[in-house]
């Protein structure tokens, strides 16, 4: 039987070095919240209970880690006074019985499912306590992690180091997996007899092996423990996991013609042999069915895209725009709370917002669907099979029929009948020779200035 | 006189690890199908005469080739045992007289003419077989080039390399240049005593050295001699092959403020001291003469831009597009099929498709012309010096004469003639107080709910 | 009391390997000249006095120097005999006395101030030449700076050098702070019996230490020193000098989601907490306040954004674009030479120009202020808590009032008073069936071809 899981999410921290009102862990990777990525990860290693530890910011960091995991137990750090403090805030999730626990941080968005399951691994190994290390060319300022054989035996901070010690490039994470059933006591055994007067996790190390306990290390890659505290770290560790979505997505068959000017949002769906052009923009909350192209220049967000549809150059897709079969939504058009018919096609400088438009229905350039009365949103109906003119407004509420024809430059206000023909504009008058009068009177005022 | 060379391209690989139902060369750079570069290269170096060996996708690769080597001899390679049954797949070409042989991949996009140049080089100072091999400090996995003073004496696979032979870091790259004379010969005495059953050229060079023919190793740079195996792969040689279009272009005397973030084609050609901005993508037949800016954000394809001509932002310049000296085409425009005179300016969200502008002619924002009815595509025509009013819509086929005015916010369905005014909109009606008594009636009903 | 100090900059040649009919120092970085950024380096170091050296292209290199300090002294070289020649080209500045002189080339627009600073503190602290050099793996080319204990003993060409002295790795930036006392007589002494009969800066250092004078070497980073002489090299510094400021802007609390791919000017002025999305273009003249969130593929140039304002995705704000607090400007929109009220909304396919919009108004998808009619520009005036219908031509000079209602689709020709409904359009009219018997209509015309 597989083992019972809990995962600790510490995410009470300010991050003053953000230099920002916001909490830390609530600043975003991918359109997801750097707390959101950590619960991810810990759900996909396998944590059947989550409790997050939350101090400042604490109703918004609970509000973003909530869509996640409904049953989340949210507990408030009112002090804080160390790691080992923070982790004792949840002291009730510890005290029901379980096989794992893990302890994370919410600020390492980097972290791996691969990597949480090397702890559990080891812990299903016999080990009692895994700590997570990392191997660095320049360990400068990390605990190192002091082994004896195959046995972690203590973690020293560097200030502390001997120089031998300091010579070890194998250093602490921070995370780690613990048997639930010792965590609780080693915890508060745990004292703050240091120059800050902090309650320290790591040493729950020393704690343990003075036990006799099995303390093991576990090497992960540097990235995955690695916290954020500021804005260019932030922006750095984007960086590093847009690289790991390019490539993922790569891997699964999506060509990109130049993948590092990609942007994906974490839930970012894409089928194979989907091809992205240059510049492109992902929002939250989009889906891409096989064969679409998507042109460069496109802002995709909260969009369903059908299979062989065609999206920009230069195209906006916005929350509820639903892309059938084989649809096009061309340059400088915006789509918003609208289905696409299957081979419709909106292909220039148009607005759709709060509309359907029907299968195989042609949009003239420059039209626009008028939703908004300053009031109220109003939809507008598009059957089958129409064609709509260019430079036209159709005021909503308004439906035009199946195979209805508006002639270009219309306002459309009343429905259209199935195959009616319709058309709202005035009467071409020309005026022969009265363009060159103007240019001489302009000439002659312009003289006598 | 220069001696003869027949190109021997291998395009019959499936490349399964794509992921992907077009065969592996079809897959593009820059615009143009792995293939399509390869061919390009054996031009440039030279080759009189082109083969080349299809299979999977045999019809579109031929396809594929032909626009760029109307007279390559096609060959057809039913089963695939090995690189030397695909050459002999060639038999024909092989059979008449040549001087030079070059046998080349057609999924190594990045072969350039001067590692082809080299090969022909060796053999024009008396090498029978020249392999290009290249230095790497990861040799692992590659097969060893085994020299003997100047002499190639053996290629030996990875896993059957001895410890010191691990040690070389000199790797077969696999293209050969080969005298024409020697060739079929030796091809025909490739046995398949091997594990996989297959005839592999690498087994040429053992041949050739055991009949005392004079065999060397030609050091190129990897890129040349590297094949697409992913779409990894393709997103890194196509990051390669825009690379080295970004320093050809800058050395020409283009300026770029951010090339990493402008997108070459293949056929691209740009004069000195045109400037462009960032975030530019060229897709293919993009022509633009000197002092033309193309600023950020615009997509161009297919079109030809005049000296000193603007471009940009958000610009999309569609096939056919020509831009004369001078003209202006601006943000949120589109520009299709059409002739844009010199010194005409379209700014600002406009599309101009079939059609021409005289030279001097002001567009005005938001003007479209309708060019499709629903059934067919129509031209329209503006003269020299015309203005047409912002917002107009102008219903092909149409004609604006040459000086003529075309007023704000028109429909233009009839033709206006040279020097005319001609307006097509309705009058103005004013309600006096109306806004605030539908604000009122709305308060109300929104009172009442 | 702080010492005087006098800037030479050195600015006179022509650049031919850019390849360009403009003078190399006036390439721009983020939008300012070359010879820009090295004067604004000077200007921070405490230069008191400016002296720019000018010969290709001079008036155009002076009238570049002007708008940044009014009161340079500019000389030309006419002839050009070396940069000792070049420097003495501005005797009469040497001539008035003074602390320190900063001799500096105009394409090294990396220097920074702190370097300068460097070099600036050896003189304060006794030394009487200051010769700026760098550290490099790869010296090769380079002059070599031949240090005896601290002090800096003489500079050996690379074509001069002996095995010994090749091995150093310490080279010549070219840059120096000299007492200006001591300047102008080591000038004079400088001969030019060499391979290319110049007059050669860097010897003032042997012949100041023939002269017992101190002279010393100051290590700064490369990029301070290195000059510009390819559009290559422009684009590399360029590329350089664009990462300096997105470390700069993150570092001040500006999140940006893709940093790499945001393009500064020398000028744009971000507040903390604004939110930058990929692909932004910030040309110069550009302010953004607290909170404001700019979206991806947003162009703008010469603007003012107010606190939590919104622009883009797809914006194009042109100088003069004022946006208060709150105002949105949405995709597909260009605002230029116009204020856009608190909480006004410009959010679709609009053009406003030469235009102000008040507070809480909303501008309808497809609106354009038509501000030109092919002679002059107008203003259009809209007040507060208008409303504006989709696809409205407001035919400028023209004024919407405060709480006044524009129906969708209207020409606007004439003034709307306050809380005034005013419309402009046709009256549609539909035609039943009629688009059926067009179809069909159309069908047998096909049929019959």
């Amino acid at each position: 039987m597989a083992r019972s899981c809990l995962a600790i999410v510490l995410a009470a921290g300010e991050g003053t070095r953000m230099q920002s009102a916001m909490p830390k862990v609530l600043h975003k990777i991918g359109g997801l919240p750097l707390v959101g990525h950590v619960v991810r990860a810990v759900q996909t290693a396998g944590a059947t209970r989550l409790a997050v530890v939350v101090g400042f910011g604490a109703d918004e960091v609970a509000a973003a880690v909530r869509p996640l995991a409904a049953k989340a137990e949210i507990f408030t750090q009112t002090k804080r006074l160390g790691t080992a403090h923070a982790v004792l805030a949840a002291r009730a999730a510890l005290q029901k019985p379980v096989d794992d626990v893990l302890i994370v941080f919410g600020d390492t968005p980097l972290i791996e499912e691969t990597a949480l399951g090397a702890a559990r691994q080891a812990l299903a190994e016999g080990a009692d306590i895994a700590v997570m290390g990392f191997h660095t060319d320049n360990p400068s300022g990390y605990g190192r992690l002091i082994e004896k054989g195959d046995r972690l035996v203590a973690i020293v901070e560097e200030k502390e180091a001997t120089e031998a010690q300091k010579q070890i490039t194998f250093c602490n994470g921070g995370l780690m997996a613990v048997r639930g059933k010792h965590l609780l006591a080693l915890l508060d055994r745990v004292e703050n007899k240091n120059t800050r007067g902090e309650y320290y996790l790591t040493d729950i190390v020393a704690l343990g092996a003075k036990r006799k306990l099995e303390v093991r290390a576990v090497a992960v890659g540097i990235e995955n423990v690695i916290g954020i505290n500021t804005r260019l770290e932030l922006a750095e560790a984007e960086s590093l996991w847009q690289h790991r979505q390019r490539v993922a997505h790569l891997q699964r068959g999506v060509t990109m013609l130049a993948p590092e000017t990609v942007y994906f949002s974490y839930d970012t769906q894409i089928a194979a042999d989907v091809l992205i052009e240059p510049q492109v923009f992902f929002g939250c909350g989009v889906k891409i069915a096989a064969r679409a192209v998507i042109h460069a220049f496109s802002h995709i967000e909260g969009a369903e895209i059908g299979g062989a549809a065609q999206v920009g150059p230069f195209a906006r897709l916005r929350p509820g725009a639903q892309l059938a079969q084989s649809a096009r939504v061309g340059n400088f058009c915006e789509v918003k709370n609208a289905a696409v018919g299957a081979g419709a096609k909106v292909n220039h400088l148009t607005y759709i917002g709060d509309a359907s438009i029907g299968a195989h229905s042609n949009i003239g350039a420059g039209t626009i669907t008028c939703n908004y009365d300053g009031y109220n949103k109003w939809h507008t109906e598009i059957g089958e099979n129409a064609f709509i003119g260019s430079n036209t407004a159709l005021v909503a509420p308004v439906r035009v029929g199946n195979g209805a024809y508006v002639a270009s430059g219309s306002v459309i206000t009343e429905n259209v009948a199935d195959d009616a023909l319709a058309f709202g504009r005035a009467r071409q008058v020309n005026k022969e020779g009265r363009a060159k009068e103007l240019r001489a009177r302009y000439a002659a005022l312009k003289s006598r200035k």
